[in-house]
């Protein structure tokens, strides 16, 4: 592994970890993280650098921290200058750091800047990982900062989105959270989210390694957040193929378009295939809206079911039609 | 163990799954579930009723499943009477049935008619369990049922929440989650809540033994709800105990007030230990609301980290009042 | 569910807990646990046995608790009857109880009666799970036993072996469980074991509900013996098919034969493989005695790794012969 | 993170991975793992080295792999003082490189070499980790080398030990793992072992990032090891405090020595805790050893079941003895 440092946007440091690629290994790119600490725009925690770096690196990741401009005397646009740059150089420096794609990996106010990145920047990260994150404007000021208001910049070009947070964090509030998740639902953003119960904010990797001695920085409940992120993003990045290609969310989601074993609904709202099925089984698309056991129902269920609203004929007639469209 | 089955309400049966009592084990009470199945107010679904139940008996809590009133002739209040007889005869059998407390664990519909329960009763459960629940009233319409609309019904009074539920439900869309969750909020319900990136609607445990045979009702990410939703019960009616008292959320929440370990914003929050620090530490208190580092440490970091704004006397001066007026 | 009891043997009692079958759960058989509590022979404990039959009910099975013939007056071969009795008569029985596979489970002196039954009676189990047991028949004299010695009756008959114990257990030496593993291995019967670091006797599920309020009966790390001991069985019964043929080890065995993947020694095992080798790839076969990197590589890796032993040809040759004699 | 090599022994190298100390983090010294990969003594396979440090350090730890002598003209005794002499210079720089003790972790043939150093050598680890191990001499002559059989070398100096293998595993037969075990288990060394149904050599992480896209290297189920492992050695190194002093498994075990909650049995093992039990207790010295529910159960326990053996006098004038000779 390579570990060495460059600098970006105004003077600041970005830390990479390269691991050595490997004939025997038989990888040659690998999903990268750019990981953003928090510090409430005033300095980047320690908590939140190198110890999240190794985590996903132990995971086949490479990592790369920034420490972006932070205090008194850099406003926020500074600091989202260095995130931008520290991303544009990443993907011109793609090949030889043997990365392909780039999630963006802030916590605190660090979350604050790597959702600014995905929502504000035209440079976009390819996936989005956040922890307990500030995303309301309302926070700036209380820091002297001017700060974008990240639910208010959501569209459909937001990448799919990791969130973790507590309930019980003090310092910002859940509605944080909330307000983002809703602005990604309301764009059809994929998103995951864990929003835990206990914890304290500042939580980093939750575990004693971590924690500075502080006891209330452990919870083992809170640690799962890393190994879930990591499948979510093998979900996007696709993981380390035994076999064929990677499996990624969009092919799970794309095994479930229009087809026989989906719900009558997801059916109906696919104009192809509610044409179809209307053709081969127009009970079928009617009691749909009226009744919610036929419309949760595929196809191949309700003949199972023996419902009268269909027959043998049919689904092999609409089967075919489908099959001929489909993927 | 007992298995045995009562009537209540509207004629619904309540299959009841009671412990045996040892002497050896030494356990008296247990918490309780009260499992509600899904199936759109139209059926209950044996998949989200007996394998729930015995989810939760594997864990140490008595079990409880309601076949409630479902179906085109039995309007929503006939399913929440069921589910209200159901709460008070477990309150009323409580000795017999060696419980002690209630939580209402529902799903998809029957998520609804727990969170009806948890909101709009007057008896309402101790804790609520929910997956991919339907929360909003507009899913009512296309049911044929007039049901309550549950983020508006919201209040403190809501018992603590567990919520789960996947961002790729098509059927129930994630919006249902979402404002749930922001009027827990807003009343200071302490939820947790866990919405994965991939899954279908219904998975309910997410295991092989509750697929049906579906590939895509399996999900090893997802099914760790249940563990989840165990440790939060947990956090709420307290563990089994094996030294003193049991942990509760309440006890871990009460240990963070005011004291020397905690953040100085928070401090500054309770009236008693405001004033406490204007007397000893004057300057922290008013660096605090200007200074992001100085408001999110505790006293005593701010000590050890040689800031020029308290003095060890300062502390000493402080912990003593603290102590003095605190727990 | 069913839950009810029975008579064996000796006038042992064998409560059955049997779950609903259901059409939407399409699980028609299940496989079965006969749960063989601990206690020395001289009772059988609450803590090993309902719980234990909980833990595996959640898990899809259906679980049946012997409370088999202890004490002074009840010599060995009476507890070893009741024990045979039982699973005489789940056999005689699996239609009624929709079983279909019967695994016994046992702890300490009830790991020893399972065991037992493993080896030395003639209706077997078809898999043995053992927490912490006596094997050595040198146990017997101390509570006044003529016990079997458990090792020297281990044959190639004796079925599929899970067995979990701590090396800090004081009352029932690790030695018990090396001196099995070993005799396993030398008869080739396929096993499972987890030896902790620590652990008192008698931990049960090591968790709290059935620690009896004893905090050095919680182990986290040993309470994972269970999950463990699901997936054991499930590669031995077969798990919940979500498609096609359940998966087994042997199963998974079988796909590890002779073919161009398996490692070169493990092909010279084959008769049929090592003379294909020699045929097509006669340098490769006299290399792999020599050195081990050819050993335990597989022809196909030789040819990628472009060793000079292999041709393409020789490798599509070989390829064809074995696809010819495979599976 | 500094990432540097250095060259130890007969010009081995030395691949050291050591964390940056943190002001902030409070971490001075971490333990160290040698990292130490297989290859048949024939090479050092990429899948075992740098994987293997990433995970540790992931975990807190400091990593080093060295990349011993290996190959036809290289005797065992010429790898055997690479891995002594790395050991020796990692003991030298333990100030520079930031560490506090040091476990030896070897794969296969490098796990032989790990043992090697854990048995024959004066500077022992503090440690020893090895995955499916050859630790039989008689796997020399295949490989041409004369190797040290480690079983045979085992004494009550060889540090605590974790194994991990497979049942499955054709290349290094599982009795490599039992007869070292057996004769850890003789000499009294603590040890923690799993031993896995299903899985083939050389499985590393068991996860896809070091599968070299083999489907067959992938294991859920032993990729547990490694958690496993880093729970082990917390164990012997002591985690990273919270508060007070780390608990190791000698702080456990010292809990457990003389006391009310140890079962009788192990109370008469002790000298001074016989001679007090038969002066307060005769009858239950007499009990014990003709009745295993009264030598398994503590003297406190006996009091409770109101076994007629002992009075409260007795316990109380055997409480103050033994408090009085005990921690």
């Amino acid at each position: 592994m390579r570990v060495f440092t460059t600098t970006v946007g105004h003077g600041a440091e970005l830390t990479c970890y390269v691991q050595d690629p490997s004939e025997e290994l038989a990888l040659k790119a690998r999903p990268a993280v750019l990981v953003l600490p928090g510090g409430g725009y005033f300095f980047t925690s320690d908590r939140e650098a190198e110890p999240v770096a190794l985590a996903y690196l132990a995971e086949g990741f490479n990592a790369f921290v920034l420490r972006y401009s932070t205090g008194a005397d850099a406003p926020f646009e500074q600091s989202f200058d260095d995130a931008k740059a520290a991303l544009a150089w990443l993907r011109a420096s793609a090949d030889d750091l043997h990365i392909d794609g780039v999630a963006a990996v802030g916590f605190s106010a660090g979350g604050h800047l790597a959702a600014s990145l995905a929502t504000a920047a035209t440079n976009k990260p390819d996936a989005l990982v956040v922890g307990y994150p500030v995303t309301l404007a309302e926070f700036g000021p209380p820091i002297g900062k001017d700060i974008l208001d990240i639910p208010s910049l959501v569209t459909g070009e937001t990448p799919p989105t990791f969130l973790f947070s507590t309930c019980d964090d003090v310092l910002v509030p859940v509605r944080n959270s909330l307000e983002f998740l809703s602005a990604l639902a309301a764009h059809h953003v994929p998103f995951e989210s864990h929003i835990y119960l206990l914890g304290v904010h500042g939580l980093s990797l939750a575990k004693p390694l971590t924690a500075s001695g502080r006891a209330d920085h452990v919870d083992e409940a809170v640690a799962q957040w890393l190994p879930d992120s990591v499948r979510f993003l093998r979900a996007v990045f696709g993981g380390f193929t035994t076999s064929g290609e990677p499996e990624t969310y969009e092919t799970v989601l794309a095994r479930r378009v229009v087809g026989m074993d989906m719900p009558i609904n997801r059916l109906l709202d696919d104009e192809a295939g509610a044409a179809a099925l209307r053709r081969h089984a127009p009970a079928v698309a009617e009691a749909a809206p009226l009744d919610l056991s036929v419309a949760r129902s595929s196809i191949r269920q309700l003949l199972e079911q023996g419902s009268g609203l269909v027959t043998p004929e049919a689904v092999a007639g609409l089967e075919a039609e489908l099959t001929g469209q489909g993927k």
